[in-house]
């Protein structure tokens, strides 16, 4: 495979091999490691184009801070490719992504270097602050420096943490990486607000002062700094309202040019007694005509050509889960104008850009902002709207206490959408979305379903719309369907009834879910043996089909739940119908198939439902070995 | 009982009654309205400071805006007794937070005036920008209001939705309720941001100028309305910070001058086209001076003494889990300086202010901002310190992504100490901690422990400050411990191990948490009966004393968990451990006791466990009916 040459990158073990480069030599050293990042992403896949923008931030800092003493943050991590390969880990850079390789985001199990693993946005500072206020403390020493995309500063989280380092008033650095796109392009009154302040930047003659500081940074820094600081402030042109919050603002400053941020960023860390908000402009996909010229800056890419940009996608048979939802939900408003689309930054991931193409006036994308999603969805349902709020499984996390207190109490009929449902492969632990059902399932009235295949979820969105007497959610995982024939239209479910696909005899398989597949798969293994089992798609963990559960409780000797979620779920309810009808008094076999109690680190997908034991040849064995039955001759 | 002489408020049964009042009379219903609030809260206690300090908004708002067309939206909804007064229920207002009365927060199902109950703080922002939307594409019209206070502001989710209203430019007033209280006095740099605002307000100078601005807003408005705004702009001396959200920013203006008030809001109310942030200067507890001398300003009041302000508390034999927490807390902390405490805004309920005066520097009061004290003290722990991390179990709910993501998958030794877990009385449902069990306790990698009693609470502190290999929880209800004897220091306890309480036969009951005590109290019951039941505390719920439970089973014919939390939570893990174990296959009666599917509403803590079926009576049925045993002579 073709490398790219790079005789001062392979000259870099470490960042502490980078304070012998001459300014010279970092430009160059910035250079190879945009060709190394480039060529190492078109082998594995991955986030592209915010590496790419960040790769002069990245070499600054490391020219400049001394990591892993000082801590450098990466907010969400997915730029961090090139500071992987700058601290100790190029050898293994183009394992990104893969079972047993690197992370595609920071993670502190995997290098000092990364003093706080992320992948979710916008923690970034309050980690930071805690790091500043750890080492005011006596505990490990060094600067804190977070990094932090304009969008990802949106949410509120990140206000929170800029407010009370603003109260604190410690030494801190905060580098807002604004490329003007968090994952789509930015929406919100903060990044209009960005966008004057970069308007108004004087980028030449700042460039030219800050060449001029330059040379006024030799050792000793003292005199040079002091006259540096001073020009910093003199050039500064906004950024009030970083400074309301008890921030220095600078800025801004241009993220590819190393004569601005060297210079910069050496005279801060000289002198800098408070927080720090140092402003930067980068472009996404910087340096990579094909990321460059790409509507989402490349922001994350499969496997690629790296002459052409062409992406090695395999073809696929069935449409994916996030297509189906996103037609239906078009196909459905399409009669009823009460419908409107809701997403926190992901109008592309979520596939609502297909409903805002449609119904622009009816779709709000709120940004990174989960937490606001939820409420101005309960918000729009209060006022007579059916909001469909759309948000990632493991995203939804961040509006949880929303979910309670403002539409679950409140009885609002908000429909949510909960994409990446389950494990979702390359992106790893961070991004599985594991805890959904326990946590929305135990919710006094509301509707939780999940979808077995894609067909399903096309009635599950028509459920969703007419069903207006209070909070009701469906899950579905990532990727494509099961390629299952699809209904022309979508047709509305009974609430809390399951559907039995096949009747045997002595176990009873119950799914909720995508597994059912696998378990048609382990059923069609043990009708081969002889033992034809029941298998029961449940649709509903609430309310549960109470009726049908206790009807297959009576009349088979072993009854198995299998659910792509964490145990308090699904499995957990039905436990608690069989405890409370006495059924386990009679001595049922009962097993729940849940995810185990680990963070499954990122593989292909078939590994990881493997690690998980939830392919057809362990719901099989599992069968077997609860009826008793000998396991000779299992397949695994 | 001597009532207040309110002959204007007693014309006023709804807003709309109030148009017929001339603006002297609106000063004379102020008056009243503030010695009737005083009046019903000496008779039923409860958010007694909040409501003072609005009367005269709660007054403006209903007499300008046209509420239930208009929502007016109150953020966090404790302040509403006045507005609850105006709005047909006086007739009931002294029987705020009693069972089967008024609750003491906004509640939809009360009444078409609360358009969007709340308890939790931060929310109105998104809400009202949900109505405004609606209305905008044809659902209710009418239009939003949000009143929200300084503290509230410092959440992130306030932030969020200022961020997208913002953007969106759609009408909408926010009314920034300034009284430089949240509960506690306010942190963080928008506080200072906003007391910089106060300082540089010509008050007297606006107070003339609004007052001419009464002549000028005869009807037709529309020449005086256009004079008036001219005035207001002109007045405006500061707001940077929000109109860079977007927002168009008038005041500070003073919130007890109805002169001021009326004509402001009158003028917006005809002229405004886009989002306004209308920022009020207030004072909590105003007109009423034990209140307003307190250093909580009257924020929540036991029954009280009007004369005297005297709080009639009935004694307590125990101390408070609270107070307990902090104390062992401190205990360990004098011989530990790692330990540090972070709360967000809550140092009085939490008692980390015993905490704070003890150890000054070690103390955080992050603000409203439960996201960030997650992850700042994720940083903290990773930067090397023992952050104990006290947050009540309903807004821990607001930090659940960071617990997952910054706290569990980095496996960070932070110290969730959950104080109001289960069941809390006179706040009802909104404050209820239902789900921490079940949302911590599926979590890889964490330990999850409840109190039993208030000393086994000093030995779960030390436990907590002792366990640096991983996250770890204990939670701890609302309210006065048992009396039990107080251990002289905390003791660390063995992690996943439970206590064998009694020994006896038949029916093994195992519970998790403050519940034992009914426990104990039904066995003595039992055991009249001549049925000894084996007791066990389980301290963990996770992990699990699988040894212990397992030993449970096999020499019992029933097993029954009791815990003061949802179904998901401890029951649901001893249930998969039985059924992995095929206990269930030998025909074990088990039985879990978990809070039922509905969120109980206000009352006497007694009631609600009774509404819950966790009392001893309960218990002792539960315990009978499983094992087949006729319930004649049931004390219910």
């Amino acid at each position: 495979m073709d490398r790219p040459v790079t005789p001062t990158l392979d000259r870099v073990k470490l960042p502490s091999d980078m304070k012998r480069l001459s300014d010279r030599e970092l430009h160059a050293l910035a250079g190879e490691l945009r060709a190394e990042t480039i060529s190492a992403v078109s082998v594995t896949g991955g986030h592209l184009g915010a590496g790419l923008g960040v790769v002069e931030l990245t070499v600054a800092l490391h020219a400049v801070f001394d990591a892993p003493r000082d801590k450098i943050i990466w907010d969400v991590g997915h730029q961090c490719y090139p500071h992987k390969i700058l601290t100790g880990r190029r050898d293994r850079i183009r394992t990104l992504r893969t079972e047993g390789g690197l992370s595609g985001f920071t993670k502190r199990s995997e290098s000092p270097y990364d003093p706080f693993g992320a992948a979710h946005s916008s923690t970034s500072i309050s980690a930071a602050l805690g790091f500043a206020m750890a080492a005011d403390l006596g505990g490990d020493p060094g600067d804190a420096v977070a990094v932090i995309g304009d969008g990802s500063m949106s949410a509120g989280m990140a206000f929170e943490a800029m407010n009370n380092a603003g109260a604190l008033k410690r030494r801190l650095f905060v580098v807002l990486n604004d490329n003007e796109m968090s994952i789509a392009p930015p929406v919100g009154a903060l990044s209009s607000y960005l966008s004057r302040l970069y308007a108004q930047a004087p980028f030449q003659e700042f460039k030219q002062a800050a060449k001029g500081m330059v040379s006024l940074l030799p050792e000793p820094l003292q005199e040079g700094a002091r006259r540096a600081k001073e020009m910093l402030k003199g050039m500064t042109v906004g950024g009030t309202m970083f400074e309301e919050l008890g921030f220095s603002y600078v800025g801004p400053i241009d993220g590819h040019d190393l004569d601005q941020l060297l210079p910069v960023l050496r005279t801060l860390k000289a002198r800098a007694t408070g927080p720090v908000l140092i402003h930067v402009i980068t472009k996404k996909g910087k340096g990579y005509a094909p990321a460059e010229m790409a509507a989402d800056r490349g922001h994350a890419r499969a496997k690629f050509d790296v002459l052409t940009g062409e992406q090695k996608k395999t073809p696929s048979n069935a449409p994916s889960y996030t297509k189906v939802f996103a037609e239906s939900l078009v196909r459905e408003a399409e009669s009823d104008s009460r419908i409107v689309g809701v997403t926190a930054a992901m109008p592309d991931g979520t596939g609502l850009d297909l409903f805002a193409g449609r119904f622009p006036k009816r779709m709000f994308d709120v940004g990174i902002a989960e937490q606001h999603a939820v409420t101005f969805s309960a918000g729009l349902a209060a006022g007579g709207m059916k909001p469909f709020c759309a948000i990632y499984s493991t995203f939804l996390q961040r509006g949880y206490d929303q979910v309670v207190h403002d539409v679950a109490i409140q009885r609002l009929p908000v429909r949510f959408a909960i994409d990446r449902a389950g494990l979702v492969g390359a992106d790893g632990a961070t991004h599985a979305g594991s805890f959904d059902t326990a946590f929305l399932a135990n919710l006094p009235g509301f509707v939780v379903m999940a979808a077995a295949d894609e067909a399903e979820l096309v009635h599950m969105v028509a459920t969703a719309a007419a069903h207006d007497e209070g909070p009701i959610a469906f899950r579905y995982p990532r990727g494509e369907g099961m390629g299952v024939e699809m209904p022309a239209r979508g047709i509305p479910l009974q609430i809390g009834k399951g559907r039995v696909l096949q009747e045997g005899n002595r176990v009873a398989i119950l799914s909720f879910g995508t597994r059912l597949s696998e378990v048609l798969k382990a059923a069609e293994a043990l009708t081969a043996r002889g033992l034809q089992p029941t298998i029961v798609d449940a649709r509903f963990a609430k309310p549960l089909d109470r009726e049908l559960i206790l009807q297959l409780a009576r009349h088979h000797e072993a009854l198995i739940t299998v659910e792509e979620g964490a145990v308090g779920g699904f499995g957990s309810h039905v436990a608690q119908l069989l405890a409370e009808e006495a059924v386990f008094d009679r001595g049922l076999k009962y097993r729940s198939m849940v995810l185990p109690d680990i963070f499954i680190d990122q593989a292909s997908p078939e590994t990881m439902y493997k690690v998980a034991g939830m392919n057809a040849p362990q719901i099989e064995a599992k069968v077997l070995e609860t009826l008793g039955i000998g396991v000779v001759g299992l397949r695994t």
